[in-house]
């Protein structure tokens, strides 16, 4: 684990530099100030790093500096979306500071989530590969962003949806979040010259890990305190969200009403609601057993350190505290 | 012009239908129909025309299929623009239709928006030529994109600012509008095979001729009944947008406070204040300019029949009505 952290942290850095470099502040320097302020915050780098370790996995001699514009593309797409996320949820906070919108305006929101939305294909277009990879790359993206469009629309007209399946909500947070990991995971195969089989891997392990993060993530929305978490906390709760946790306690006759969840005593009671059911335990399972399945599909590549800290990732995540 | 409408009517038809092969309304059925609804609604497909007839104009046999998405790319960022656009600008209606945020709402009508971004890029990819030409042309999208947010940023922090110049102005609009005019051209020119040369002339014929439009086309928003302009009437005024006609008319001490434009009456008397004080003449007189800086500059491309199209389309466009 400790020399995971290492290389990850190498990976971070070497992002976070790129990402500095390739979104200057130039004139309208509020635009600019306004597109990276989520981006400064921080953040894992979480699916940049992939996109590397994956083109390790099936190229270990890839010079990293050739790939580097693909993976700053996918943090850039990442980006977008929490910030128009923020306006459509009407989050007030992320990453411990206030969100795009909160501390701009709306529409100021709007265009400097569009502003990295163009700044994610344009920096794309500088990968040093050959350009038939890079126009796959392209589509691959465009069309996990068409998913995650689809994904969030699905988001929003579940809320307060007592019908939602938890078929329904596999599907939502297939395309809300698990195609991004998934495409980056993808990008990373095919720019390091890795067969369709390869590739399809790759694709295949980002999908179920990227639902079980996003199952995880939904558990720590509940469970963790503002201070570590950095945003409205039980903002699912409040919000009148379906998650596999409420699914389960809805089924479980839990009373979930957002309109009877505005003190910090009645969210406790409803998250305690919750743990006696055996909700939050349900969708830690559902978690678990995704990430095997996950893990199991990348065995049709050949063994390699990247591969290692890919897998050792995936766990990482599920396990982490925040 | 008769030839002209002829074959500009044969463009939109092959551009319109497509349109509709390539966004079809697939789950979830509603956000495909909020993301098409402007598209069904009708529109020059100005954009798609003038890419098609640059490619033309370097390859006179060009196979017209092998462009068409790179064709209709363009028409979907325009589209989605003008979604954003009408949030941002809390405009009701356009091509005498409800916007789409007025008919869905602004969470719904920012994901349409986001889509049809996707969908662009996504077309893009099936361009039919050398994949290092359509890499060519997905940075040159993605950068005009990156202008027209910069515009729309622009256009935005101008409203009621009466420190606005006509340069700010022009840079503003060179942005918002003109930059993706050019940028169809420069796409067709590239598509096209043309030299650096015929691909830079085409740009800069795009970007004078865009700004001639956009000066045009805030003339007409002054001059045109709503029936025929199909969208609210004299929305800049009432906005306190700067164009041209604003800015020449506040130097020559026209009072227009937006807050005392409020009745049909109070605008109609705005608007005869600014025709005589020549705002308006004056406006016309620097797109006209501008068409004639335009149409030189193809002077080093070499005649046929797709350049006279292109010339007569853009005096066409400066003497339409609506």
């Amino acid at each position: 684990m400790n020399n995971l952290s290492h290389d990850l942290d190498k990976r971070k850095n070497i992002i976070s530099n790129a990402l500095n470099d390739y979104v200057p502040v130039v004139f309208p320097e509020e635009l600019y100030k306004a597109a990276r302020h989520l981006i400064e915050a921080g953040g894992k780098r979480l699916r940049p790093s992939v996109l590397l370790m994956a083109a390790q996995t099936v190229d270990p001699k890839i010079a990293i500096d050739t790939i580097i514009p693909a993976a700053v593309s996918v943090e850039l797409i990442h980006n977008f979306t929490l910030i128009h996320d923020d306006i459509m949820d009407a989050d007030e906070t992320r990453r411990s500071i206030e969100t795009v919108h909160t501390k701009w305006g709306i529409s100021e929101g709007i265009l400097a989530g569009d502003t990295l939305y163009a700044k994610a294909f344009e920096v794309l277009s500088y990968t040093k590969k050959e350009p038939d990879k890079v126009t796959k790359c392209l589509r691959l993206l465009a069309k996990a962003c068409l998913h995650i469009c689809e994904g969030q629309w699905l988001d929003i007209k579940f809320e307060n949806n007592r019908d939602v399946s938890e078929a329904d909500y596999l599907d939502m947070v297939q395309k809300k979040t698990a195609v991004l990991y998934a495409a980056s995971l993808a990008m990373g195969g095919i720019l390091g010259g890795g067969t369709e089989d390869e590739v399809h891997a790759l694709w295949e392990f980002g999908i179920a890990t990227g639902i079980s993060f996003q199952i995880r993530d939904d558990v720590l929305d509940l469970i963790t305190p503002y201070e570590v978490l950095g945003k409205d906390r039980a903002s699912d709760l409040t919000e009148g969200k379906m998650t596999l946790i409420m699914i389960h306690g809805l089924k479980h006759g839990i009373k979930l009403d957002p309109s009877k969840l505005t003190t910090e005593n009645e969210i406790d009671e409803a998250i305690e609601a919750l743990q006696n059911a055996g909700s939050i335990e349900y969708a830690m399972e559902k978690a678990r057993e995704l990430l095997l399945v996950g893990k199991s599909r990348l065995s049709v590549i050949a063994d390699s350190e990247a591969k290692d800290d890919l897998l050792a990732l995936a766990d990482h995540m599920i396990s982490r505290v925040h």
